[in-house]
């Protein structure tokens, strides 16, 4: 703790995208300030990243340059590896896995790598009696894995939750706030670079489904499962959906924490004793990322270990994943449906036929002979039953559209 | 990490209250969980308290008794000690010194003793080479430490701000939610136990001081500095104060954010990197305070070393508090007058004299030579123009009790 004078710890990048240049600038401009809290100095000594000449307004010409990361990786100058290049494969497992086999420890920001080798890349790691540190790959600036493995670890967990995705969430707020739709709102979040060109990852619920992966595992002891997560997106939610869910007092959120807006990200923990811990901050970005990867480094400066899940790798538990079919909750639910007598006796039927029982029911306006929205809410049920009774309805010749669903948790 | 098999470790608890019981009850219950998250089993192995005799619903009869906390503390079976006898001196002052002077790691709960010989306490454990914990010292349940300083410890900080009094939150939202007037809600809370007999310390601003002391230090290096803490409370919080606040679109709060309500504490850091995250939890009770203290425990038992104010006590600066009447800042003040011709315009100009900008003013319903509340609100002030302001409309013969003053933050 009283640090002797050590020589500096000795930091290779992987990855010079926008967070690798946060975090070498967070290096320059708090050196002096990590150095008194980590108890050594830490140096850029490596970077390594596809193009070289890229003009990336950070200066990295005291650092050595490498073009092979796993070279570096490998190199017995470097201390400590930080990987930033992100996939769950390739060039940034072979980083990983090179720096833990040479001894050396990691900090990532890859949560898709975590998500799909998170349990394999933690063995390896005990077993070299190196850290593998990932504050970085869930929640950006909000330091929920610190708080789960160490702050809250006296607790046993009932539940974890949490707004994990910026792009889905600033996607709904706007939806909500301008009654604007889907596709015209995430176009214009593309154009604003809040939303990739390729957006799928981010909105068929992916990028989420890796950070739950990743925490269940920290929370639970199980090993990291990440094909066990159910994975749904927000592509299928309308303007009209979002309208609705306003009028039965719900705001619609890939994961549900109602009134965190916009580009935060927030995290719920229940513990046994703890209670409710709601944790909220920027999830993303070049700072609040930076933030986390270099209190990761602080704590391989000062010496502070903690197994890479909370328990060693060894003991991390095989658990089944519970399918969503065995889910247990109440649903809204839109039709679209032609306005004639007897249609909504048809749909009550239905959902009578499979014991799924209606908590309210909204038509709003009349067109007797078109097309109009009904929503329905129901109240606890199991969704193996909802879908059954979802499948009857979408065949009955009144109902114009499939059906649209959304599970709702009053948190 | 991979942890061999080693001792447990044997952990001393002076203090069976409330918290004491509450650390009991966690160790026993989430006893493999905590071997398996700290490397290492934790037993209770001797208790200390007041009165041996009384019954506190815990079993305590497998550990040692001791009837004077320090002999207890320089036991050699002893590895660890807990205080929770709480008070900034005494006993619970001994007992750590106590413990300390043996090399042996202390955990406490104690935010009066922090905040008053918080320096002094960690000096003498860095030089002894041993940790000083105090997770459970501010805001219960809520890991606000251990985030300020090693979650966040990359950030230099900017402000950090918070709801760190349960008690005061409590009567000012019931206030607010009933429109009952202060000592009437106070005197409910003593009833439901939610305020002491002797609620001074909570009401005056006292406790919340002791916390903001322990967070500055920890989040700004500076020594822990309880006199420079300017300390005001909620006593003259009116049901009119609480009325005009909402008519201006503001909740009162002994440190405000103002969407916490309730038994709720909230801490604000914002930092250079990461931004604003915002921690919510539960501030007090047995449960989220034990999770804290066993969270320190964890901490010891993994081998986990961070300096008691995050950089070496050594290295702590004396920081001269900022006086209150430097602050800038606008201001809600609440006057009771006669309602005559002329009374407006004195107090207008009494403000003006000492440079104090208007923003709005409200007087509600009028009373011809009567008693009228008007409340006004200023721009940006220094604190000094404004008491001097208040001090010339209190001389005023039509302004018949002291002038009320309440800081506003937009947070």
């Amino acid at each position: 703790m009283a640090a002797g004078v050590q020589r500096p710890l000795r930091v290779a990048i992987a990855g010079l995208g926008t967070v690798g240049g946060g975090v070498i600038r967070l290096l320059q401009q708090n050196g002096d300030l990590l150095a008194a809290r980590g108890g050594r100095r830490l140096v850029l000594a490596a970077v390594s990243a596809r193009d070289r000449g890229r003009d990336r307004g950070i200066d990295v010409t005291a650092a050595r340059w490498f073009d092979d990361a796993a070279a570096m990786a490998a190199d017995p100058d470097v201390d400590i590896v930080v990987e930033l290049i992100g996939g769950a494969g390739g060039a940034a497992l072979s980083v990983v896995e090179t720096a833990i086999e040479h001894g050396k420890p990691v900090v990532t920001a890859n949560k898709a790598l975590m998500a799909r080798h998170g349990t394999a890349l933690a063995l390896r790691a005990e077993a070299r009696g190196v850290s593998l540190s990932f504050e970085a790959a869930v929640a950006g600036g909000i330091p929920v894995i610190k708080t789960l493995r160490e702050g809250l670890a006296a607790n046993s967990f009932t539940r974890i939750y949490g707004i994990l995705n910026g792009t889905c969430n600033y996607i709904l707020t706007t939806m909500r706030e301008s009654g604007r739709d889907f596709a015209d709102v995430l176009a214009e979040a593309q154009n604003l670079g809040y939303a990739e060109a390729d957006p799928g990852f981010d909105i068929d619920g992916v990028d989420a489904a890796h950070k739950l992966a990743i925490l269940s595992s920290v929370a639970f002891g199980s090993a990291v499962d990440f094909d066990g997560i159910h994975v749904e997106g927000i592509r299928h939610i309308s303007a009209l959906d979002i309208e609705f869910a306003a009028d039965l007092g719900y705001r619609i959120k890939l994961l549900p924490i109602a009134h965190v807006d916009g580009v935060f990200n927030a995290v719920v923990a229940e513990g046994d004793f703890a209670g409710r811990v709601l944790l909220q901050g920027r999830g993303a970005g070049a700072g609040p990322t930076a933030s986390a990867v270099v209190a990761d480094l602080l704590d391989i400066a000062a010496g502070r270990r903690t197994p890479t899940f909370a328990v060693p790798a060894s003991a991390l538990k095989k658990h089944p994943a519970s399918p969503m079919l065995h889910h247990e909750g109440a649903y809204y639910v839109r039709l679209m449906v032609f306005d004639r007598p007897g249609v909504i006796a048809d749909i009550t039927a239905a959902l009578r036929d499979e014991q799924v029982s209606l908590e309210s029911m909204i038509q709003r306006g009349r067109a007797p002979g078109e097309a109009v929205p009904v929503v329905l809410t129901t109240h606890v049920t199991v969704e193996a039953a909802m879908r059954r009774a979802l499948d009857r309805i979408a065949g009955l010749d009144t109902v114009l559209e499939p059906p649209r669903m959304i599970r709702i948790e009053d948190l």
